[in-house]
C-alpha cells in the first residue's frame, strides 16, 4: 500500500487494488477488512501509527499493525468502559484516563455533569495529534476546559498519586509493546493507592473466549489489591469475534454492580441502565474461568 | 484440497499445506479459519456438504460453503435456541424442530423432562447421515425413542398442522438456498396455526449488526401473525463477529420474557436463567431497529 491510494495506471485505465488488512485473532483464525484508503502512516518514538479507511467500519486507527478503534463500533467499547463505573460511583468528580489517546473515552466521561476534572495520561503524543486530525469524532473533546493532558508513562504517573481520583479508567492497547506495564500486579497496587476510598477502577481486559488464561491472570492480580472485582462483557466486532472483557474493581465491597445514579446519559447507542446490569451476567463457561482458583485465595464471582 | 489431507510429496519431505477457509461476513469483511483436514465432502440433492477439522474450533459442518456449526461453540447457539422457549413454556410436551439436521437442537430439547415427543423435519437426509457419522457429539440423540425424524420440506410439512405443537424451533441455515421458504410471512402464518394456544416459536434470525434490514423484516413479518414477538441475542463466534439474533414469538401476550420453569437444565455451558433474562436486554441501537415502523402497525418492543 503506498502513501496515497493503491492505484495503478495501466493502459490508461485506473486499476484500483483490492486491498485487505488481516488481523490475527489467534494463530488459526484471522479477520480481514477491506481497506480503501490509507490516510496517515507514521512512526512515533513508541510505535507505528496508521489511520486507514475501511469499507465496512469507516476510519480505523492501527498501532503497531493492530486495530485500536473504528468509527462504526467505537461507541460500544467507549460507552461500556466509561458509563459502567461512572454510573456506579456516587460522585465521580475527578477521573483519570490512562491511554485513550484517541479521545473516545474522554468524550464519554464528559457526558457526566458530576465530572469536574479529567486527567488524560497518554504515553504517545503523536497518537493524540493524529487522532485530533483524522478522528475528530473521537478527539473533539480534548480542548474541553475540564481536560488536562499529560504526556507520560501511565505506570510512572500513577506511582506518586495518593487518594487522588474517584475513577481510574485504563484504556490501553493489548498487553504487548507500550501497554505491557498496565497489566501488572504492581500497577494495580498503585491504582488502588491512587483512588479515593469510594474509588473505582475499570480496565479493558481482553477476550474471555480466546485468551481465558490472560483474563484469569488479570482477575487474580486485581483481586489481590481490591476487595471487590467483577468481569463484564460487551461485543465489540473490531476487537474480537467473541465478547470483549472489562474488569471493574472497587476499593470497598459493593452490594451490587448495578447503576446507582440514574440520570440519563446523553446520546448513548449501546449503554443503558439495563445493558449495564445485563453486562455483568456471565454464562457458566466464563463464570467457571473466574472460579478456578489455583492459589486458594477464595476469589469470589458476581 | 484433495479428498484426504492436503499433503504434497517433495524430495522425500512431506509439505503440509497451510489451508485457510474464508467466510464472507459482508462484501468488505471476511473471517478466515485454518483447516487441517477435510473429513467429508459430498453433494446431496439440495446442497454441498462438507465436514472439516479447523485448528481453532474443531470439527465444522459446511453447507454450500457456509459454516453451519462448530464443536467449539455450537453449545452457545443450540442452548440459546432451545432453552429460552422451553423454559418459558409451562409444559413443553410436543416439540417440532425444522432444519437442525446436525442434531444439536434435538440434543438440547431432550434435556427437558417434560418433552414427550420431538419431531425433526429436515429436508436433506444426507445432512443427518453425515452428522451421525462425523459429528456424533451433536447427532447422538437421534436414536432416542422420543425422536421422530421426517425427511421433508419444512414449509410443506407445516401447511397441514393445526394446534399440534407446544414449541416450534426453526434451526435453519441462512435465507438463501433450501432455507429460503423458512423466512417468509406465509411460513410464519402456518407456524402460528400449527402451534397450540400457549405455543411458542423460536427461530435463528441472523445478525442485527450486519443485516439489520433482514432482522427488521423478520420481526415485522412475525409481528403480523403473533401478538408477542421479542428479539434476543447471543454471541456465537462462528456465525458473526457481532451478536447473533434469535426471535421468540408467542400465540398469546406474555407479561415477561423471563423463564417460568426453574428446574436446572443439565450440562449447560452458556444458558442459565440469568443469561436467559439478560439476552433480551437490547442496546439502544438494536432497540431502535425494531421501533422503526414504516407500516404504522405499532410494533412493540420489550
Amino acid at each position: 500500500m503506498g502513501k496515497e491510494r493503491g492505484n495503478y495506471q495501466h493502459l490508461g485505465q485506473v486499476i484500483e487494488l483490492d486491498l485487505w488488512f488481516t488481523e490475527r485473532e489467534t494463530d488459526h483464525l484471522t479477520v480481514q477488512w477491506r481497506i480503501t484508503e490509507t490516510l496517515y502512516r507514521g512512526r512515533s518514538r513508541y510505535q507505528e501509527i496508521v489511520v486507514a479507511e475501511s469499507a465496512e467500519f469507516g476510519r480505523m486507527l492501527f498501532l503497531d499493525g493492530i486495530i485500536q478503534t473504528s468509527l462504526r463500533d467505537e461507541f460500544i467499547y467507549h460507552e461500556m468502559l466509561v458509563h459502567v463505573p461512572l454510573s456506579i460511583h456516587p460522585k465521580p468528580e475527578k477521573v483519570l484516563v490512562i491511554g485513550g489517546g484517541d479521545g473516545g473515552t474522554v468524550r464519554e466521561v464528559l457526558k457526566h455533569p458530576e465530572v469536574k476534572r479529567v486527567h488524560l495520561v497518554e504515553i504517545d503524543e503523536q497518537v493524540i495529534e493524529v487522532c485530533r486530525k483524522f478522528l475528530p469524532e473521537l478527539a473533539a473533546k480534548f480542548d474541553d476546559p475540564r481536560v488536562e493532558i499529560h504526556i507520560a508513562d501511565g505506570v510512572e504517573y500513577l506511582k506518586d498519586r495518593r487518594q487522588a481520583y474517584d475513577v481510574i479508567l485504563i484504556d490501553s492497547s493489548d498487553p504487548l509493546g507500550p501497554a505491557e506495564g498496565l497489566f501488572t500486579e504492581a500497577f494495580y497496587a498503585d491504582a488502588s493507592r491512587a483512588l479515593k476510598k469510594e474509588g473505582l477502577l475499570a480496565i479493558q481486559s481482553e477476550s474471555p473466549f480466546y485468551t481465558p488464561k490472560l483474563v484469569q491472570d488479570i482477575y487474580r492480580a486485581l483481586s489481590r489489591h481490591f476487595p471487590w472485582v467483577r468481569l463484564y462483557t460487551a461485543s465489540v466486532p473490531t476487537y474480537s469475534t467473541a465478547p470483549w472483557g472489562f474488569m471493574l474493581a472497587s476499593r470497598r465491597y459493593l452490594e451490587s454492580a448495578g447503576p446507582r445514579r440514574s440520570k440519563p446519559i446523553p446520546a448513548t447507542r449501546y449503554y443503558s441502565p439495563e445493558i449495564h446490569k445485563a453486562a455483568f451476567v456471565l454464562p457458566p463457561f466464563i463464570k467457571e474461568l473466574l472460579q478456578t482458583d489455583e492459589d486458594g485465595e477464595g476469589v469470589s464471582t458476581a
